[in-house]
């Protein structure tokens, strides 16, 4: 299809979108930025919330604003705003520290609940593939429990299941490539095997429909500064199911995790409920900073985003393959629908070089060791004329080098 | 001595005070506010510069801001911010996650320098009048590497060292009383014995000097939402001497503490340096409102600190006396300088209530269960005719009771 055709429908199906109107709700400029799958954009609503949390709630009320401003209950407040986007009832998440350190929880706990390692249950399956850090929190908390890592790629987990698995921990979609791993059946294997299953949503909350209850997830983790548009380091969470919370034995049981933390009580005492997955003192800024970047969420169903997150991938690739001369990239991320997250990757020669001068030319995308050019599609103030104007310019860009 | 000579003498203190002029980098009303030793008050700079981060870095460079605005580094430049203050020269101290989640790092790899705890060193000694969030986290690392918690009183230490010990676990300060303990008596104690010592410099740092590397102290941990103003749950510190950061073995290797994070690479090989205290994602908005803050110590020498705070918490205990009926409260915070910390801590009966109206009265201290009254001077901003008439409110509010 011809670039005049190709931006004619562009602007067509900008002007059907019915999420267009959200990206007046962001920060943006003339940049194209495909990096919302690294750091999301700023929601406009967040510089006032947080002068008005430091100039006011701590500069004025100070102390008293742990219970007059809600932060002592923000954790868990925060957690159920979030619930929805990943199909979870309320009272099953609660926000705070990294994406590993929740990790590392889920994990230590999952081995617990899997019953006694000495007893056989003591190997934590890990997606070889997966985002470096959950590797290396996985053979951790091996290494702490009595345990051995098996790490194996995605479509190898089926087979190395047992009597011995604990528990396996898996990323929804590979930071790399994009390709989507199926949730559902995955679960269920894990479970017939008589195992629990971590999954790390950190490529997917809100930007596709997560389904944690539906499919009997048992516990979670994830960040928000991705398509949750949290900002720089905002605080991850933990989902731990219901039914499990009876059990969930933390690793990390601070204070904040007891059923009465102001007792002061020498003795630790879990409390009730997603409560035991908090540690210490919550960081307030970044934490009420991603509240009032959640408020971008009301009135959007994940369905809708989902869509629109496919359309735009699909409309970028075949403008790739428009502009592009054949064979200077080859698209990894599956073509598929159901293996397809919400980015593109493509793999391209001199890779590192190619993003520097897109991010020039004001397409602002990622690059991942060795050769892979990363574009994350953010429904919510991504357009279709920017993934035509971004596949514009990287052909340019290639032609140029 | 009478209420006017207390008053004029309070008058003619501030007058000399050299830190007097701090006050004003502070946002302050006409509130007496005596507990910054819970939640330090906002320094005057941090709203500006959090406004910046948000809305230019965030906001416009957005990723680039990972490099350009010196946000991967901040965990390391922040330490070494934080480093003279506690007495430690630069390259020892990251910032990033909570205190409890420091704690745990802590006293996991104190364990695994210590030897192997089937050799023998299984044993973690814990201050049992300790903040409890301190005693739970200790109570989890043992459990993990197969240790066991001895917790005894501060005075008691000395008495259970042996070499079955691995790690000792200290508050500087205790957060009830206010009572210091002697660093370096019960660090020299530790290492006789053979084991690594864990300072907890919460209620410390920033009020007193702490001399870590002078002192020989193996680790360290702290708050610095205390007397450094970091904000509400602003994030913790660990420190790592030196020479013992080649052996730092973390139990939350996350891709932060690789010596080539953005390697992906899915063997962990940990950082040299105090970057092995890393973990995950630090959280950006947090850590530079606390640089922001942190601002406030340019020039400031930690023994001014340390002889004003001596000075106001003993002038204040001198108008208690003066103006409460005597036995109406008991201080529990020792008299002797070299045992007290920056906070005076008296026992009252009702004591909840007492302080639910000394802040009606605009007199902010706080209340610890089940009988003490808190307040904490920090002598930054905090001035003699401040202690003054806190201590006139409080007899008042005793007086209607």
């Amino acid at each position: 299809m011809s670039e005049a055709l190709l931006k004619a429908r562009a602007a067509k199906l900008d002007a059907d979108d019915q999420l267009g109107a959200k990206r007046k709700e962001f920060v943006l400029d003339d940049t194209v930025y495909l990096d919302g799958n690294s750091l999301g954009a700023l929601p406009a609503a967040v510089p006032e919330r947080v002068a008005d949390v430091i100039s006011r709630q701590w500069g004025q009320l100070r102390i008293r604003s742990w219970d007059e401003s809600g932060w002592w209950t923000a954790p868990e407040r925060i957690g159920d705003r979030i619930a929805p986007l990943v199909g979870a009832a309320p009272g099953q998440i609660v926000v705070g520290d990294s994406t590993s350190v929740n990790v590392f929880k889920a994990l230590v706990a999952a081995v617990r609940m899997a019953g006694d390692p000495a007893g056989g249950r003591d190997e934590i399956v890990v997606d070889a593939t997966t985002f470096p850090t959950d590797g290396y929190i996985a053979e951790s908390a091996a290494r702490l429990t009595g345990c051995r890592v098996v790490a194996v790629t995605p479509g190898e987990v089926r087979g190395v299941l047992g009597p011995r698995t604990a528990t396996v921990l898996l990323n929804h979609a590979d930071y790399r490539t994009g390709r989507l791993h199926d949730l559902p059946s995955l679960t269920a294997a894990v479970h017939e095997a008589g195992a629990l299953v971590v999954w790390d949503l950190c490529h997917t909350a809100g930007a596709l429909p997560v389904g944690l209850d539906e499919h009997g997830v048992d516990l979670a983790v994830g960040c928000t500064y991705k398509y949750l548009n949290g900002g720089p380091g905002s605080p991850a969470y933990i989902y731990v199911r219901a039914d499990l919370q009876g059990r969930f034995d933390s690793p990390l049981p601070g204070w904040n995790s007891h059923a009465e933390p102001f007792g002061m009580r020498p003795e630790f005492e879990a409390a009730e409920g997603a409560l035991r997955g908090r540690v210490g003192t919550p960081d307030i800024l970044s934490m009420l900073a991603l509240e009032a970047a959640l408020d971008v969420w009301d009135g959007v169903s994940i369905e809708a985003v989902r869509a629109k997150s496919l359309a735009l991938t699909d409309f970028f690739l075949e403008c790739v393959a428009a502009y592009v001369p054949a064979g200077r990239v080859e698209p990894i991320t599956p073509a598929a629908h159901g293996e397809r997250g919400s980015q593109v990757a493509l793999r391209c020669e001199d890779a590192g070089d190619v993003m520097r001068r897109l991010v020039e030319a004001g397409v602002v995308g990622d690059f991942r060791s060795p050769d892979v050019l990363r574009f994350g599609f953010t429904p919510l103030y991504v357009g279709f004329a920017d993934a035509e104007r971004a596949a514009g310019v990287l052909a340019g860009v290639l032609a140029g080098s």
